[in-house]
């Protein structure tokens, strides 16, 4: 069942460890099949050396499991909330890459530094409050979900690729699994460039808003000019 | 003799090279059998690309070697302290990874500042005094070994896999040798992410206690559900 | 239609990320030939995996493609600009190389610190300014070669293989497509000494003028006298 | 003539690029014949990947090439002035390694903040004055030998394996070719723990005396106990 997302699903967990963006077992991908309503997410816990595509498990928007031998990843219920309140995405990356997860726990948002972060994020890169102590007690990893859900009221998804959960780390989307990696991977070398920014020149200013515009409306929308056309709106 | 345990002890040294946790000969993994009381650990200052299983030392809980042709890494009697105190633990690993090493140079504990801390550390990574001079003059590296007790005193061995060693670097601990050689790089990642977390906001806070009775618990304990049955309370 | 010309394009695209000077598609090469006067460029926002050197696209001087099935690159009138401005230069690589962009954020011209430095710059790393709104609005990546342009005036194109775009990233040149993706290289590396000399004594001095002539002329110009013959001039 | 001793002055320029030392041509590595009194040196500005062992130069103590085709490293003169000065090495290396040509730049003295650098160098890491401007004008390369030789007047060669100079970078020296490269990545990591210790703790003192002694002297001299026999008092 659902073969060919396992495949992709598998593919792009294996992607995390290729780009240096996790170490141990530290990450998991998901991807969503709209049409059954059924996710396909990374095992819990299992070295990467020893998993499979046939490993990867399938659960409905429930988070029961409809089929796999192995438990899912215990960040499962956060990929339901965000599929749910997210109709556009079809892949959720989470890891604790180095840089985004920096930000994470400084308690900061990215700001918008260069041409770099505006090719990608329209604006800073969000990050949430904190949980509460009643939220952390009972269904944490739904309540995740929900304080990114919160964080981002009002945006435009595409605006943002990902997100900083205070005190954890990010959780990135797109299109399909392999995009929401690449996001991570995106997220990641930004974090870099402006925390290294931020160390040379602490009262550097945000990018002037028309640079900004530029540069994402070169890669995103109607009028983007950026890519072949049968990538248009791709990174 | 224990020719499985030397090919672990083997296979988890040169791990240390793989994970870039050491360069040169600047490393030491050990394991025990606890049913012999024998300690297998890597050869003083051995290169990495002549050394084989074979050349794995094997000595009995007073330092003596039992079997082997070279002399066992200078830092055996610290090791033997370890195993000593703690029955719970199987590998030992000492290197000088880079960002332990650093914490432990500035003489500062590793603060929990997020949940990729908590889910492997219940709190602080713990830093030990230097030793006295008398503590150097004579029997230095069983006295490591007791400085590390001295630290620990009053603690869970399963609440800190790991510590730094004043001026010095990290000693890990594990079920096996491979997983103190895991716990080294987790180790290490953590205190990457907490060096660059302090150089962006030096005013950063702990992570609410909650946060981290509910990350720790998570993976470790009887309460655990992260991961596979079979690897339960495992990272 | 100019075959060797396309290969040496492709390879020195693919350098890029051989380097480590870009992830995702976020760079370009490109090079002329001067006898027919036409560019060779990478195509927009391919995937570098399944590029091949007939992908490459040819363009006139005025940026009209004259062969090739994609689009050429989005900076290929910033390239263009540069060429007509520079006669002496057959190559440039546009990155956004982690520490040159860090500067370019910034607002920061790189110093003069070391003869590292001083053996391929003469002076400081330039920077231009921000472009204007108008300057962004129409015809934004040519107004980008002539702000780079505009900063050079006066200067010897051979005392500063690239420039830093403010807010932006890095543009290297040099005598082919490869030597700019090396200077791209070499001037990434300058950086990352340049920020971590900064960030270990903020208050430290150019490099007396006497050592910067002797090295920079080591390298080039009639006295040179580095490397052999056949490289006279050449890194 | 000298074929394995070219063999020997080849593997180690190619370890420089393998320990990522250096890039592109910025590095060199010599060895001495110390009963013919012949030097071994890399040629000036060769690409790696194209240079072979017959590439090496042999050279007298006079500089003047006894074999070769091409020109030797420009920096030659002051491999020459080290050897003469210096009777028990046997190799060099020159190199503008990041973190040690860091200190270099910032004109400061590695100080020995831990016991990675106590293994290795008896004190801090040696700072040269900056080369006078006459001195930079006539016989600069010889004269770079030099002030090296002046800042190491009085110490034992072996109590510093490696030296930095001012605005410029890391020399350093063993036993053979091999044995120096060695030397430069050992000082590397040194100076990147040292360089993370600082922006730490800025306030860190130097380690303990008591404890500096025990490890050199565990390592080096005739009471060490680190390593086999037939190694005794190297690395």
């Amino acid at each position: 069942m659902l073969e060919n997302l396992k495949r992709d699903v598998f593919d792009a967990n294996l992607r995390l460890v290729e780009y240096n963006l996790i170490i141990s077992t530290w990450g998991n991908v998901s991807g969503i099949d709209r049409d059954k309503n059924l996710v396909v997410i990374k095992p819990s816990g299992v070295d990467y050396d020893e998993m499979t595509a046939d490993d990867m498990v399938v659960v409905d928007m429930n988070g029961n499991v409809v089929e796999g031998e192995l438990k899912p990843s215990s960040d499962t219920p956060t990929h339901i909330e965000l599929y749910k309140a997210f109709p556009g995405i079809n892949g959720i990356t989470h890891s604790h890459s180095t840089y985004a997860t920096v930000f994470a726990q400084a308690l900061m948002e990215i700001p918008c530094l260069g041409t770099t972060h505006a090719d990608n994020f329209y604006g800073s890169v969000p990050l949430t409050r904190f949980l509460t102590e009643e939220e952390v007690m009972s269904d944490y990893e739904k309540n995740t979900g929900l304080v990114i859900i919160e964080r981002l009221a009002g945006m435009q998804i595409e605006s943002a690729p990902g997100i900083l959960v205070a005190g954890h780390g990010p959780f990135c989307w797109g299109k399909s699994p392999a995009e929401s990696v690449e996001k991570n991977l995106i997220l990641e070398k930004i974090a870099e460039i402006a925390f290294k920014t931020l160390s040379l020149n602490k009262d550097v200013q945000n990018l002037p808003d028309y640079i900004l515009n530029k540069h994402f409306m070169r890669k995103h929308g109607p009028n983007s000019y950026y890519g072949q056309m049968k990538q248009q709106g791709e990174k």
